[in-house]
């Protein structure tokens, strides 16, 4: 069995909080006990806060390129500009959304920058926006090492985001940084129970668990920006977000 | 709390059988009793066989047309044919693959028919390859109204396959058919606890669900072609495959 279990009770995060002390706080106040094997996933928003990742856009000075791209696209030039600087390549784009490929390698819209949910550290709330974590897998890595270390638990950590996808509506969640667990899991030269090759050789099993965390966590109004996963069905590895990534010389959509 | 429970002791199907009656006798095997609110997750597969969606390969005569992307994409004649059968229009291929927008209007590879697992009702079995469903929403509408009358839960089902995605390796499980939830689940016009509208206003909820649910079924020599979802966090309604196909001149990436 499967296990999604929301971590209620963290605070709101805010800009230097130490958020492996908050989670394992809200894991005490939740009365839960990591086990082995046990997967915390972490809503990017609680990391690119805790990191400071907050940007105002009253400090921002679109560039040509930006003001351009905003012009076609309807949006703040110093939103165009902070996606351009958060980018290394414009995909497509039109009225309303910018879809590029993150400096992080992954293809998203309006390079992941939030100006929905954002309690800038002061002034005008308007004026602020979030970015992604300057580096979600080694953040996940130091939030695994810390919290291993606290319980003594083998345990993996992933920071997820919610992207649209091209050919179907919606936000699922997918992994944007992953330490120990797999991104992918490799069945190829497996056997089905009949003696043929498997079709589906290679499993986003990352993604598909990111996906049921981005469902329990789902609902702003519920906050639950952590939830803890018990039951991952394949083994533990060291693993990263490059799995996940389809070159682009292999890429059809491209 | 999302659980995401395997459903062991699931017979392999056969033509004809009775998808509905073989559920309920592994819902008792495992002790398992239904509650409102639950929902059950099929793999295509139970379902194509049950419904005797088996070609043999050995009676398709290929057109033209599929004997010249056959041969552009080093792919047997008499597969391409039923994957353009299967298919309303090419999108993309290359040596292996032909991307298609299948029949019932999602996009996947070879039109999601199946040629690694499949034990055909008779012959030699290289020849056999198992077609997606006629009509999966029709097929989770009949399978839930049969639960539902002999259990007098309030249910959901869905049927679900592993599709390859744009930019990101490896497959994950999506929707293809869904009774009773919904595709899509709209928070446009929810204001956070900040009060200000949220940036992710739709998420495609089955979607998540469904790369849940194939986490958990994940691996073929478990033989769990079929889970129980319990804790689905949004409300049950009527719902359909149709809210998460996006439709094609809002498509950037067709």
């Amino acid at each position: 069995m499967l296990s999604i279990i929301p971590i209620r009770e963290i605070p709101l995060v805010k800009p230097g909080d130490d958020l492996s002390g908050l989670l394992l706080d809200a894991l005490t106040a939740n009365e839960m006990t990591l086990q082995d094997g046990d997967i915390l996933v972490l809503a990017q928003k609680i990391v690119s806060k805790a990191e400071n990742r907050f940007f105002n856009l009253g400090e921002v000075i679109p560039s040509e390129r930006a003001l351009d791209l905003a012009a076609k696209t309807e949006k703040d030039p110093r939103m165009v500009e902070l996606v351009l600087r958060e980018s290394s390549e414009v995909l497509r784009f039109r009225p309303g959304t910018v879809i590029v490929e993150h400096r992080l390698g992954f293809i998203c819209a309006n390079a992941g920058i939030d100006h929905s949910n954002v309690d800038g550290p002061y002034g005008n709330p308007e004026d602020w926006v979030l970015l992604l974590p300057e580096n979600p897998e080694q953040s996940a890595n130091a939030i695994r090492e810390r919290i291993a270390a606290v319980t003594r638990v083998s345990l993996g950590v992933m920071i997820i985001d919610s992207h649209g996808r091209a050919w179907r509506t919606g936000t699922v969640g997918v992994a944007i940084g992953l330490a120990g667990l797999p991104g992918l899991v490799d069945l190829r030269g497996h056997e089905d129970m009949f003696g043929f090759r498997l079709r589906i050789t290679q499993v986003a099993a990352a993604d598909e668990l990111a996906a049921a965390a981005s469902l329990v966590m789902g609902q702003a109004d519920e906050r639950v920006p952590a939830v803890l996963v018990r039951g991952f069905p394949y083994a533990l590895r060291e693993g990263s977000l490059q799995e996940l990534l389809r070159p682009k010389n292999l890429d059809l959509f491209r």
